[in-house]
């Protein structure tokens, strides 16, 4: 494809994409398609000689299309948010049409710089902790999810509780980490790539708030310490994927600092919500935290992926990360004047994710972002409002932002029923959880063009569901 | 931003990269900034308020361009190729602006079957094994690094080890692996964060063909059965990020079927050019594999990320990864009659990164991606042949394909001066290794615009450079 060729279909590209913008709301939001219906459509062998653009984008329309379950759908309301922006899918654009590798900063120092400094502003406009800016003992890096950087900060905290000696001789034995029965299934599965073994995961059962009991993990810790064990990483949600519960971090950050045991605080799906002082709550007490991330690509506007992770102490994570082969020697490098990122992450090739970032921020401003939370906030509330005037329904979790826990005052397998005949409307997509062991229902605001009139109906759609299945 | 102003805009974007592509030959190859020069540009506080788009497409320009190491550049004989095209580019394009989250089937059934697909596809393009194919009892994941794919490979052989203990008490004490001392720095690396210690991971010697010693292998896994240990995986490249050099898979993989050990292949780098029939020497044996990787993102057009791992026995590597809590519950999942690509790999999110491979594919064809390979190899031979015919230089090792390690006949200071002036013209990048102890030059042909001028260029560059050092 020449450059006069880029450039055309390139443009043909974009309108696709705004066309998609004005005309996701008429999809399904819930893909239709059943198992294998999409692969059936594709021919059986690669095909030997090149196809025309525009076969492409036909085949996109046909087969590609119908089997998308529409995230940016502002009916979408299931699971978290995923949303993205303009600004956002240009500088992504950007980043892929440069093609840069920024594994160090030799091979993209403007990707490397860019990186730092946004992650500096954003410690500024989340009001973050100052240990967690780059020009003291910390910094921040983008990783592909919040699960890459649970295990990031695991492994730093490995490094620190033995000395070192987990990358020489391996996981010792008797490590333990702790959670509560509501933080993020990441945790475990860092606690299982990293050799910890999920039986020395403590996971810790919580009460109707859903919160990690700080008294609960005292006596857990203290536990294990009489048992010989090496008590090394907690990590501490604000606030949880299933009910949005926000963990006490001063309580649990004195326990740490009195341990000496790593916290990790993962604000991966509210974090964002401390762009407007009144939601700062949620990072109350997150200067006794090691380690901290938070998703913009999850309610910030900025698409897949990018997770910003920050640590107060970078020795550690990057003693567990680093490893220099003779071919990637650089002066740079060895000046110790810059940041080499592929020692901040587990993999050693990076994106110039930054770009997009960074053109979020400034499309945007600090206000506009804000403006977007707030707005988010207020249909949430508008919807748990709603809830709590029918009698025929109820709220089974405090919902102080854009998340509401409630259900039909009936059987789980009522609740159920409304769930699905919900998503089989095409109309809007909601998902579950379990609290207290109950069937509870989820509607998560958070998409970009989610106004009241889509919550609105939504409730409507919930009510019609329910008289239907009575 | 509107759809409309996305329009706009996009098209700006656009015309931007491929003004770019048209360009890039002009730019210094390597970033001539010194460290913390960008970021000095950069305002030290994020905006209040948000800012016109054309004020961004402008410090990228001012700003960002002068920081880029260009990796596109036709000149750029780094490292190893990053290379991409435009159908890639407006593949991931649509990604981003489709925005899906493809974490489970029900999530993109369309991003996670056209992924099986294409990966399916790509089996047979390049003659991999049926083994792998997602008909049999294996299958292929899209993972953002070859890095991430080794990590992968390891939690699975090491949960295949244990009879699925480690993911519940801990990696066990005693468990080895074994690569050559060419093997990629991501071995260790994983070995490392999965808690096996790289005082357990046997780092064989090699002799001057730099490949795998499979008597030295069967020695080393002997001596650790004899002190007890359990040996669980060994990493074999096709070929080396240093050289080049291709493991002898038939030997090796004997040995580990014989063993017991799970085998996987990093073909990360030369994987490629296994769809040229002629060059399909680099898989010979892999039939023994038990996993194995390549990266469409560094020679196939791709853009970053985009790395194929494959495995023989999916259940493994799904017993190893798969975690599943109440909030990610849902019938497709239920009905096993799909895959949930979340347990394929260490993150839960993941992007549509399917349809840049497709869009790949289907743009070239097999037999215009076999043209771009043959003729990388032709240029990287034409090279290779002006310094096997000058006496002033020598070839310190193999280059069946499209790198070639060299030397001036004279000192390592000397090697690395000439190395130096020649990054510092700007008119081309090389990096350097290390081979039998001596300072080796790495010429690695692999971007899409490289031309027999562009490696003529670089030739007469390191003989004047040479000739300024003498």
């Amino acid at each position: 494809m020449t450059p006069e060729e880029f450039r055309r279909h390139g443009h043909e590209v974009v309108d696709w994409i705004a066309r998609y913008m004005e005309e996701v709301e008429q999809y399904p939001v819930l893909a239709r398609v059943a198992p294998g219906e999409v692969r059936a459509q594709l021919p059986p062998h690669p095909p030997q000689h090149g196809e025309p653009f525009a076969s492409l984008l036909r085949d996109v329309d046909e087969i590609i299309l119908p089997g998308i379950t529409h995230w940016q759908s502002p009916s979408f309301f299931a699971f978290f948010p995923a949303n993205r922006s303009g600004p956002s899918i240009l500088g992504d654009l950007l980043s892929s049409g440069l093609g840069v590798q920024g594994m160090l900063w030799a091979t993209g120092p403007a990707c490397t710089e860019l990186e730092t400094h946004v992650l500096d502003w954003l410690v500024e406009m989340l009001a973050l902790p100052p240990a967690f800016l780059s020009t003291g003992t910390g910094g921040g890096v983008i990783q592909d999810t919040a699960s890459s950087a649970t295990l990031c900060a695991l492994l730093a905290a490995r490094e620190r509780a033995t000395n070192g000696n987990a990358n020489r001789t391996g996981t010792p034995v008797g490590l333990t980490a702790y959670a509560s029965d509501q933080a993020h299934s990441s945790v475990e599965k860092a606690v299982r790539i990293a050799g910890v073994g999920s039986e020395n995961l403590r996971v810790l059962p919580t009460g109707p708030a859903r919160t990690l009991d700080s008294a609960a993990l005292e006596a857990a810790i203290h536990a294990d310490r009489v048992a010989g064990r090496t008590p090394c990483f907690v990590c501490a949600t604000v606030g949880t994927t299933s009910s949005g519960a926000v963990d006490p971090l001063g309580a649990v950050g004195e326990i740490c600092r009195r341990e000496g045991i790593w916290l990790h605080v993962d604000g991966a799906m509210f974090g964002t919500a401390a762009l407007c002082p009144e939601y700062r709550f949620v990072h109350a007490g997150l200067e006794l935290a090691d380690s901290y991330c938070f998703n913009p690509h999850k309610w910030m506007l900025v698409n897949f992926d990018c997770d910003c992770f920050y640590v107060a102490d970078r020795g550690s994570l990057i003693r567990a990360l680093s490893i220099l082969p003779e071919y990637l020697k650089n002066q740079a490098t060895e000046s110790g004047a810059v940041i080499d990122y592929r020692d901040w992450q587990t993999p050693l090739g990076r994106r110039f994710r930054a770009l997009k970032l960074w053109f979020v921020i400034r499309s945007y401003g600090v206000s506009g972002l804000q403006a977007l939370i707030r707005e988010h906030v207020r249909l949430a509330q508008a919807f748990a409002g709603w809830v709590d005037a029918d009698p025929d329904w109820e709220r089974v979790a405090p919902a102080p932002l854009s998340l509401v826990c409630f259900r039909h005052r009936s059987s789980d397998a009522r609740n159920q029923a409304i769930l699905e005949a919900v998503n089989a409307s095409g109309s809007a997509y909601l998902t579950h959880t379990r609290l207290g062991g109950r069937y509870v229902l989820r509607l998560c605001v958070g998409q970009a063009e989610t106004r009241l009139a889509h919550v609105t109906a939504a409730w409507e759609l919930l009510r019609e569901a329910a008289g239907r299945t009575a």
